[in-house]
Parts: structure tokens; sequence; C-alpha cells
């Protein structure tokens, strides 16, 4: 039986090499002010599918036997393993079939169409999808990709830990995101088997604890859903589960804001841009402060596949955080010029209103008072508070919407 | 006197080894397919204040004299150049005073002091501002350093061309952002000198056609703003236009529109994020096919400090473009009922409102009908055109915001 090893590891990266990008791994010097670390960055956002799905997938491919690349593959997949399986399968000349829950957005469908794959757009939740895609397998008699559960990919995922080890092989720490567990499972054999002494933390959104809940044995219902979505995996892998008992050091738990937070600080100090699972190990240095403080960190920027409405929405969310764009409620007299008074104030401090609205009628002021509801655009934090100093001065009382941080 | 040479340049390139990172060049597969070229990128926007000016500063820097090193440095500036400055002479022990106009963001202030420059904030406009370091230079006996028009901050930008030409020399065609034209001034003169028939094609923003004037003596009013700050740029330089006339083979002038798509491009294909004048020269590939078609084609990304709230919008405003977010004003008999049949319609169809509002006072509809405005979220285009059919067989007259490409 096959078994995940160094030596299986460094055969997938003579397997990889000149196939998939050897990505950099950069120091960050403003990160590691921030966290009090210092922080290395692995970038797997620079490969040609944007995510690290690709090792995995072209190893167990390049692994097939020869009937078994001539019969084909199948995945069920809307996200980067996807993409990995349908780009390397083409450009080996196997057959692939990737299947996709309904409602995956139609631009992925043409995405995986155009790597050459044959796209079944199939299952309600993504439960079904994967039945259906393991039905097929053993119906047509061809070979399942599963994401993360297999040896080989593993073993493809596990290179990235050798490529860590000869760039900045004196590392204390590598912070990992976690799904189902292969590319925790791959670098952590990779890893342990030349340096022990590093120690392998693994980081889940809360919203999907599966290899935490997995080692520390309780049950959990994994609800709604989360930024990281190349992670939100309700169970770890039975294979990648019992390599991560041995080898795994830690599992850190984030929530949703601090994965917006992190996601924020990539684009704004990196200048790159992160899917929500591969900001996750930066949330989880900025959280835990005191388990990294001075040591040599690396995070794996895991991919960078992430929706751009999202994407704009996370950045603008930031804003109102930092004070940039502020909603006030200020309540008012009903009387023609008050409205001039209070912008004439924004205004001449540099303050930019958005969006102005009035409230008279849902309203428990006395029936000549209102509010008016002013979303404004600001410099700065320092310059909002200056604008909320000068309406108060000037005898308005202000409140200040809740979400942004004063 | 000196001259900018490829020995001057060669001379910067020792002096930035280990201080300013050697960024990378790589092939963009997908950019390739969609503008008809080879595409490479050259990644500036990776320098640790995020654009090539650090280059220019520092080689300027490092050949003051050791009186003049003492005495300090000044310049006038708010974005790239003043980051590049009070970086570099923080690091050298040089004092560096910067000069910025008023209203800029407080967050440019506290970085570059954080840099442990002074900053003097003063002037209306950017002119002003200029006029007052270069007055205090004199007074005070110290150096002014000028963003571009100086002969070792041209060659400090050149060294850019060096690397290129170490790493795919075998290019046709190399395109870089003008404002000033210390940056093009300077990668021409390396890479005409190693290979003269590597053409070098300037990029300017249409309003702000600094070179392209020059070259083609014409007046213009540069008025209003651009997206390409960074090379929003009244007037060329002496000495950069000088070089500019022998060395530089064409100028492409670039709409704000089409800089706007380029930036949308680079952050969805390159995971990268790009200012404006780092984008613009994917702009021109785009909008020049003809020019380019097979050419092995470098695109210099120049920087990556780009306002967070604009980037926001520019994502939010490709997805307009795109139909995944649309406006809608569908004209409906205003009585109760109408509005759940069209919702129906679109929740059934899988899109999602954001917004809706009636108009009933201003238009000229008949009394009993009115307008609902209502603002949606789609899959992507097709999904779109789905809704659109659907509410049309409903027997609904929908117009659709003209931003949409349908």
């Amino acid at each position: 039986m096959t078994e995940v090893s160094l030596e299986l590891i460094k055969q997938a990266a003579e397997t990889l090499k000149d196939a998939v990008i050897r990505t950099p791994i950069t120091h960050s010097i403003t990160l590691s002010k921030i966290t009090g670390a210092e922080i290395y960055i692995k970038f797997e956002n620079l490969q040609f599918t944007a995510s690290f799905k690709e090792r995995g997938a072209l190893n167990k491919l390049s692994n097939l036997t020869d009937a078994q690349k001539k019969a084909g593959v199948i995945a069920a997949s809307a996200g980067n393993h996807a993409q990995g399986v349908a780009f390397h399968a083409n450009r080996l000349g196997i057959p692939a079939t990737i299947c996709m829950p309904k409602n995956t957005p139609f631009i992925k469908v043409t995405q995986t169409e155009e790597y050459g794959a044959k796209v079944i757009v199939t299952g309600n939740s993504f439960d079904d999808t994967a039945q259906y895609a393991a039905d097929t397998a053993l119906k047509e008699s061809i070979t399942l990709v599963h994401p993360f559960n297999d040896e080989y990919v593993i073993a493809g995922q596990g290179t990235i830990g050798l490529e860590i080890m000869e760039d900045v092989p004196d590392l204390d720490i590598i912070l990992v995101p976690v799904g189902g567990g292969g590319l925790i499972s791959g670098i952590a054999v990779a890893v342990k088997a030349l340096n022990p002494n590093i120690k392998i933390i693994g980081v889940q959104a809360e919203r999907f604890p599966s290899l935490h809940r997995a080692l520390n044995n309780y049950d959990f219902n994994d609800q709604g859903s989360t930024l990281a979505e190349g992670i939100a995996v309700k169970d770890i892998g039975a294979k990648t589960l019992k390599i991560a008992q041995k080898l795994v050091d830690d599992i850190l738990l984030i929530n949703e804001t601090d994965i917006e937070i992190a996601i924020c600080l990539m684009m704004n100090i990196e200048k790159t841009v992160p899917e929500g699972a591969g900001a996750i190990p930066l949330a989880a240095a900025l959280k835990y402060p005191e388990i990294f403080k001075g040591k040599k960190t690396a995070l794996i920027l895991s991919g960078g596949n992430i929706d751009t409405r999202l994407l704009a929405s996370i950045l603008m969310r930031g804003l109102v955080r930092d004070g940039r764009i502020t909603k006030l409620r200020i309540e008012l007299k009903d009387v023609p010029g008050a409205l001039a008074i209070i912008s004439g104030i924004i205004g001449t401090k540099g303050g930019n209103i958005i969006d102005v609205s009035h409230h008279r009628l849902f309203t428990e002021l006395p029936a000549k008072e209102t509010y008016s509801n002013i979303t404004l655009e600001t410099r700065d934090r320092q310059n909002l508070l200056e604008i909320l100093k000068e309406l108060n001065d000037a005898g308005f009382t202000v409140e200040v919407n809740r979400y942004t941080d004063l």
C-alpha cells in the first residue's frame, strides 16, 4: 500500500517540475512589524489556476496507469480542485469530467470547459454532487480524483513543504489553512521528516472546524457559510486525519471578521489578492500574537480565487471599520437651513457627503424635529473625529454607526 | 557633466543590490490569450514601498557627497516618490524632509513619518508644494531630490531595463507608463544600448499627455483627474524629454475606462494589486492589439499604491459592466401585487434583489402606473439575460441601465 512519505513527496516534486510554478516565499517587513512575528509568505495564489490544488491533482494524474489515463478521471468541485484537475488532465491528454453543484456561476463552468474538461452540473448540495461523482466513477470504471483523501494528492501538496525547507530552512512555525486536510498533512510529512522542531499549526474557520473537532472529539453542526470557502469542508479525510494526529502541533480557529481583516491587509500591504482560506494564516498570526512573538513564521497563502463582488464588499467594510466611510444620525429641527449648516461643516473640513436621507415619519422625536442620516467619506479616522467635534461644537447631537471603530 | 549611460545604470545596479528588491518578471498565459501578444509582467509593485520609485531615490541618495548627505535632502510628493525617498534616506541615515500638499490623507503623512522623514504639509496645489520644496532647498542649502528630472534618478529607474534584459532578453516591445519620463528614459537608455531592436513604447493617460504633446508639439490644458495618479504630471522633464526624443519609439494614449478595465484584469487574472499607472501598459496592449499581435511584450507594472475606496468602486463598476450587478427600470401598474410577480420571477431564476424604489411623482406615465427601479445581483451575464427574458415574457417593459454591456 502506498504511504505518504518524504520519498513519495520527493517523487512528486520530480513529477511537478516545470509543470507547476515553483512559487516564491518572501519576507514581509510590514506584516512582521504588525504581528510581532517574523513573517514569510508562500505565494501559492500565483499558480496558473491561482491555488495550490494543481500540485495534488497533477501528481495523482501522473501516477495513474496507462489504462486508467485512457479511461479518464472524474472529480467533484466548483472551485480550485476542479480547475487544477481540468487544467492538468488536458495537458496530459487525459479525459476529465468535472461535476459541479447547481447554481455554480456560469463563469466557473465555462472556465473549466475551456481547460478542456466535460462539466456536469448536478446536485442541489455539494454532498449530492460528490455522491454523483463517486457513483459515476464506479459505474463507468473511471478514476475519482479526490480533493484530499488520497496519498498522491497529499504527496503533491507536500511539495510545498520541500520548497519552503529549501528557501527558509530555519523556520519556527508554518501556518496552514485546513479544510479536508490534504495540504497540512502533505506539508507536515515533508517538513517533520527534514526538521521535526518546526511546528506545523493548522488554521480553520470557526464555522468549519473539521480537523479541530476530529482531534478533540466533539460534535459540531457546521452551519452557515464562511468567507474561507476553500476550506468549508464538513469532515476531515480518514487518511489526512491519521497523519494530522501524528504530526500537527496545534489547530487555531478564526472567526469571520478576523478573516475579513486579514484579506484587507494582504491587499493593502502585500498588494496581492488572497481568497478567504489564503488569508486565514495571517488572521491566526494577528489573533494569537503570544504564540508567534519573535518566531520565524511562514503563512501559506493557499489561493487567490475570490469573488469580485465579495472582495469589493470586504474592502468597503474595511473602510467603514477604519472610519473612512461613516453613517451619522443627526438630530435636527425640521426647518429649512439645518442641512445647509451640517453640510457646510462637513464640506469645510474636507468630508465628502455620499448620501442624505431624512426621517420624519418613523421617529420618537417631537413632530417638528427629525433625524438626518448622512453617509460620508473622510480622508481618515482623524478627519472624521475633527468633523464630529465641529458638529458637536455647533450644537448637533450626532450618533455614529456601530461598525466604525472610533 | 553626468550623462545617463549604460555605464551609469550599471553603477546604479551595483548601488541598489540587496537594498531594493530584484522583482520577478513572469509570463502570463491568460493575458497573452486575451491580448494576442506574448505578455510578460515586471512586478515593480512588489517593492517594499510598492513602487519602482525607490530605485531612483536610492541611487540619487547614494551619489551625494558626504557633506550633502550630512546636510540632508528635501522632496515634494504625496505619493510613491515620497515613500521611496523617506525609506531609503532613513536607511542611510540622511535627514529627509518631505513636502506634501494640504489634503494629503493623514495615513500617507504618518506612513512617511514612520519611515523617519520630517513631513511638511503645505501648498494648496502640488505646484505650490513643489515650489516650496525647491525654495527651501536653496535657502537651507540642502539637496532637492527631483522625482524624475535628474541623471541619477533616471539611472536608478534604468536598472529595471537591465533586469528585464537579463531575464527575457528576446523581447520585441517594452510598454512603460509615462508621467515625468524618468522611468521610460532610464529603461530606454539601458535597453537600447543592449539591443536597439527592442521597441520602447510609452503609455500615458489621455488627460495628462506630457510626453506625447512635447514630442508632437501641441498645447493641451491638463484638466480633471485620472485614475493613473502616479503619472498625472503636467510637464515632462527637460532631461527626460531629451532622452525620449532619441530613444522612445511611440507613445500611446489611454482613456479612463480602459484604465479601469485593466485594473480589474490585473486583479482578477494576475491576483495582484496595481495602481492606475501600473495597469496602463496592459490597457495599451488591450487597446491596440494590431501593434502587439504575436509580439513578446513586457508590461511594467510600476506600482500598487491605490486608494482602497477607489479600488472597491472600480471592482463594483466592473461587475456592472459584466451584468453581474444591474439596475432595471420596470414600468408597472401601481397596484398591490406587481412587485410580488417581479421579485418572484427574479428570485426563481436565482437573481438577488439588492434595492427597490418606486417612482410615483416624477414620471411621464399615466397616474395609475409607476416605475420600479430594481437593483439586482446575478450569477453572470447569461443569468441576467434569462431574467430579462422571463420578465418580458410575463409582459413587463424593462429598461436596463446603460452601463451594463449586454
